[in-house]
Parts: C-alpha cells; sequence; structure tokens
C-alpha cells in the first residue's frame, strides 16, 4: 500500500475560523487539532491505547530528547517512533531548537547553527538546519518542523528582525535539505516577535520557500492572551488559505478557542498532561485544584457530564486520596480527563464551524469558564 | 439482588491440589487464585479496567494504610472501599497488623492489641482484634482477616509458642466481633513459626473457633522455600477441605506453584507490581531486567508468546528506554505484563488440576524457568 500524498484539504470555514483535514502517511488529521505532547517517546502516564481513545490523531515528538535517547539513528535502526512508541497514526515533531536553548547547557549559536551539551550526560551535539530535518526524518515524522532561532521575549525591534532573518535563511536551508517521503511534509515557522512588519515580512519569506504548512512561533513566552492575539491578527491573513496552520506551545482551552476563531488549525502544549500530573483539572468550568481539602468526602466526578473513563468511573473524593498519597493512579486518571477534555473542545470546535456557529460556541464556553466549578452550578 | 452467601466449592482436585471456587458478595473467585496488592487503594500505576483485563477476580486492600488515609470511617461514609476505587469484584483486607510492625513508630503491643504512631502524621492509634475487624467492615471487605501478632524470624519454640497462642486469643475475640454482612466471610490466621507442632495447635484451635477460610502466615519472611514448604507439607493436612486456605504474602511464580501442590488455594505478594516498577519482568523462562543495556535494540516483546496488551504493541527496546528516562509509563507497561504473567500462571494451574495434570505442568514449569530468557530460545 503506497502512502497518500500530504496535503491539506479545507472543509468548511466561519468566519476567519477553518475546519479541514490534514492527509498524511499515517492517517488524517482533523482540524482543528490539539496534538498531545509525547516528548520523550510518551505521553507520559498514557498508554498509546488511551491516547487514541481521547480522541487524538495526532501525537508530538521532541526533537532534542529523541536525539538524545535513544538517538535519532538507533530510532531509525528501531523503525522510526512510530514502531517504537507503537502509535500508528501521524506524528509531528519539532526541530529541537527550542529545547537546546531552554533545557541544554553551554549552548553556542552561530550562523551555521546551534552546539551545545547534553543536558543528561554532558556530551557535545550539533543541531544545523541540515541535521534537524535529517533527523526528523530517521525518527519517521509525518510533519516536520524547520529549525529556527527562539527570539528572545521581550526583544526590541532590531533585535526581533535580525533573529528572523537567521530563522529564515535557515528555513531556506531545511527546505533543500528536507527528504520528504510520501505522505510527509515540512513546516515553516513564522517569527518576529510582536512586530506585525516583521511577522509579515516573515510570512512572505516562508512563502516564497514554499512549505506544505505555516507555524506562528514565538508566542506563549510570557506576552499574555491580549498580545498573542494580536500577533494572530497581524500575521494568519498573511498565510496562504491552503495550507495548515499550527501556532506552537499553545495553551489553556481559552487560547485555543481565541486562535480558532482568527485561523488557527492546529496546536500542541504540555498543560493537560503537565497539569494532569500535578493535580489540576480542566473543566469546562474552569479549572479545578483536586489536592484541595474540600474535595475530601466528595463522591461526584470531576464533571458528571464528561463522558472520560476517569469521570465515568472516579469520584473526586477519590483523586483527592490519590494525589494525597502520591500514587501514580493519581496523575494517570487526572492525565486522561484532561486530555479526553481537551479533545471535547477541539470537537466542539470542528462541529460549530461546520454548522456555522462559532460566534455562539466562542461566547458559550467563556460564559461556562468564567462560571467556576461545575459543583457550584 | 440479595448477595450470595459467602462459600467455597471444591470443583476437582489432583493430589494435594485444589480447583475450587469462592463465593462472595462481589463475585466469584476461581482457585488457586492470585491476588494483585492494591496497598492505599490502588493496585499502582494500574487503572480497574487494566485490573480486570488480567484476569484478576479479586484484589488485597492495607487495612493499615486505609485506616490512615482515608480513614475507615470516611471510608465507610464514601459507600466503602468497592465504590472508592471504583472495583466491583471481591476484596480481602488484611488486619493491618503486619504493617504496622514493619511501618508504623513507637508501637506497643500488649493483651490487649496494638498502639502506634502513624508514619504519615505521628497521629496515635490502636488497633485491637476487634477494632481491626470493625475497620475491615467499614471498608466493605468480602473477606476479613484476623488480627495476629506476627512472631518474628527466626524464633525459638517458646517465643513461637506464646505469640501463636496470643494470636489464637486475638481470633477468638475477632470471631466474636465479626458481624457478618451476606457474602463476607472471616478468615482464622496459622500461626506457630517453624514448628510442626506449634502449627498443628494452631490450626485445631482455629478450627474450633471456626471460620470461612484458613490462612498459613508467619512465612515469606526470610525463612527460604525449603523451610516454606515444609511448613505447609505440616500445616496443610490439619486445615479442613471444606474451606479456602490462603498462603499470605506468597509469593514467587516457583512458590506459587509449590504451594498449591501442596492444596493451597489463595495468594498476594507485592513482587509482581513492585517488580513491573523497579524494571523487573517475570516470564516463563525467568526474570529479565528490562534496564539492562542488553535490550537496547532488542525489538522483541518481553515474551512473543505472551498475549498481554504490553507483550502484543511493545518492544524491549522500548520499555528499556522508557526506564532510562524514568518514565511512568514503564512502570505501567511492566506491571501490567507482570500481573498478566501471574494470572496467565494461575490459570494455568486451574487448567492443569482440572486435567489431572498438575505433576507434568509443575515439572515443565520448572524445566521453562531453568531455562532462561526467552529470547535464548
Amino acid at each position: 500500500m503506497s502512502a497518500p500524498a500530504f496535503g491539506f484539504d479545507l472543509l468548511a470555514s466561519d468566519g476567519a475560523a477553518r475546519r479541514g483535514r490534514v492527509t498524511t502517511a499515517h492517517g488524517v488529521i482533523d482540524t482543528p487539532a490539539f496534538m498531545p505532547v509525547g516528548t520523550a517517546a510518551t505521553v507520559k502516564g498514557m498508554t498509546v491505547e488511551e491516547i487514541a481513545a481521547t480522541g487524538a490523531q495526532i501525537v508530538l515528538g521532541n526533537t532534542y530528547h529523541l536525539m538524545l535517547r535513544p538517538g535519532a539513528e538507533r530510532m531509525a535502526r528501531l523503525g522510526g517512533l512510530h514502531d517504537f512508541m507503537s502509535w500508528r497514526k501521524p506524528i509531528l515533531t519539532d526541530s529541537g531548537g527550542y529545547q537546546v536553548m531552554s533545557l541544554a547547557d553551554l549552548r553556542k549559536i552561530d550562523e551555521d547553527g546551534v552546539t551545545f551539551r547534553s543536558h543528561l550526560d554532558g556530551a557535545a551535539h550539533a543541531l544545523t538546519p541540515e541535521r534537524a530535518v535529517e533527523i526528523q526524518g530517521l525518527l519517521d515524522a509525518d510533519i516536520s518542523m524547520v529549525l529556527d532561532e527562539c527570539t528572545p521575549f521581550p526583544a526590541s525591534e532590531a533585535v526581533a528582525a535580525e533573529s528572523m532573518r537567521r530563522s529564515m535563511r535557515w528555513a531556506a536551508r531545511c527546505r533543500a535539505a528536507f527528504k520528504a517521503r510520501p505522505g510527509t511534509g515540512l513546516f515553516g515557522i513564522v517569527q518576529g516577535g510582536v512586530y506585525p512588519d516583521l511577522r509579515r515580512e516573515s510570512a512572505a519569506a516562508l512563502m516564497e520557500i514554499g512549505f506544505e504548512g505555516y507555524a506562528v512561533g514565538g508566542l506563549a513566552v510570557g506576552e499574555g492572551q491580549e498580545i498573542m492575539f494580536q500577533v494572530l491578527d497581524d500575521t494568519v491573513p498573511a498565510l496562504p488559505q491552503d495550507k495548515p496552520r499550527y501556532l506552537m506551545g499553545v495553551g489553556k482551552p481559552a487560547d485555543i478557542v481565541g486562535a480558532v476563531l482568527r485561523g488557527i488549525d492546529m496546536f500542541d502544549c504540555v498543560l493537560p498532561t503537565r497539569s494532569g500530573r500535578t493535580g489540576q483539572a480542566f473543566t469546562r468550568h474552569g479549572t479545578l485544584n483536586m489536592r484541595n481539602a474540600r474535595h475530601m468526602e466528595d463522591t461526584r466526578p470531576i464533571d458528571p457530564e464528561c463522558p472520560c473513563p476517569t469521570c465515568a468511573l472516579h469520584s473526586r473524593a477519590y483523586l483527592r486520596h490519590l494525589f494525597q498519597a502520591d500514587e501514580m493512579l493519581g496523575p494517570i486518571l487526572l492525565t486522561r480527563h484532561n486530555l479526553h477534555y481537551y479533545q471535547q473542545v477541539m470537537s466542539g470546535l470542528r462541529a460549530a464551524i461546520e454548522g456555522g456557529r462559532l460566534g455562539d460556541f466562542a461566547a458559550r464556553f467563556a460564559l461556562d469558564e468564567a462560571r467556576g466549578d461545575v459543583a457550584a452550578g
């Protein structure tokens, strides 16, 4: 069976928002889509069966972690990331650049790329645009990302411009180095900080190179929702209609709803998984801290209307007990709920766009979140 | 729907070995049976769906942990342990005595019972025979255990005799205090160290009191398999045929096979779960350390003939990676495999007894274990 060509179909739209479908070697992704983060070849605490049961059609793998352990060439010998983690659906990998800057030691950036020492064993590594796409090929990614420089926030316009232009030169080198296997694609990343002219210049530069999709990078770095939405308002209209658009590292459910309203198709974020491990539950009515003593004898589930297996089987009192007792099952059950909730939001967004009622959906979503705990209602 | 009466049916036997069925308020237990340990209202790292999928028909809860957190009266208000952890099948609880001696601080034993301070917050608690069975009732146990004194090992015959006789007086108090709810039972515990006369005296004392089942206690405390089997040879023939027999805290698969040959029906042990968390896999051909570097590029499952979901989906290389990376999914997947393996051993034992070929089964089991890693075969 030959893999289908990588592609994007725009199925419906509602204002700037789009309902689409990405086709890859390992299956389709209905957009707007949320991608759980599977850093080290595992979405922490979740079996692949459970990930699929949440409705997720794609997961994200982190190149930085995987190039260090088990290593890119070893991963290729083992059949690639799909085989390795036994996830048969699409995978997007990042370029590794962001984690190099946040996790590695003794990093050094120049025009060629970045050199660093592993945070695991101190071994020296280099990541160039060419090596970043080579590694992602070895990992068997359906969607690879260009290596870009992470512009600090805040940055002056001059600094943001210089950084963005280097990223555009790297993007061209990534494109040249990318060996497309059937059903795979390479996404460019728009940079330019909070400066509309730079964002538009970056978008134009990427479109001139040509990619299978376009990401908006450099956000969710502390700028706040208002500035993030402003950057999207400035940037998204400059992107092509016929390619998927991916907002990297975002975000809270309300961030996602606002970004979908502005024309974004794909998202990833550690929030539902990381919060699941620390005891924070996401619900229609905002977040709950499951460690709170008020749950001690509360026999209701997190949300009685949530169809996830955690809410079908388990009480707040039990979840609170598991977190108090430091039992693994607490993070497992709460991660499962949070990922189900995120996928419910995405599925609600897709249905609302199809029905031409996204405005109503977004207004209702905002009111529900403002209402506070389900239990108070 | 009224609960069935607690009972034991002997379905078949092969030498001293028995194939039976225990009936409880929450369902039946096919014996010989292995009970996964669910200390703090959770079998560590396993969802209740996954526990049931291993074939387990009963889990064990630890009274010591649960009386401290969430507390026995609170557990009763929350509907009991079945509701609390959402496990709808039978539950056996221990009496708390063993963990008081191994975990609590400032413990003091006298004829009335034991007082101690919680290892969690230092609060003072008391456990008498009467309170131990009351707590197990509050937890909603299908099978409750008498409070006994843990005889040290090694112990002189005089020390073992004194300790055993106190345990027998406590057993009578437990029996008097036990308020049987429909479908529940109380098990006595034979003590007496390594001394055949004391074991027989203890068995006779318990039978005089009368229990729904009889446990053999004070083993798996460092005495070794040979002495353990000798104590079983001395003790089991003194127990009634028409009641279930439970060997507490045992053991390795080979211990279980040997004890079934000697007429034991029920087992519990932390080995498959604890080993699953530390990286040790149980297989037909002995144990494997999944952290070992030799698994680094081994794409085979732990055991290609194992029908568990871990072996169906995941390679040794992946499991090794997860343990190296300290990922929760490693303990999750390996615990799942180990519990499946233990249940496969039990199901093999049950079928062998039914078929009158337990001797062949045990011989084959010993040869297989001696052979070493599946991969070598």
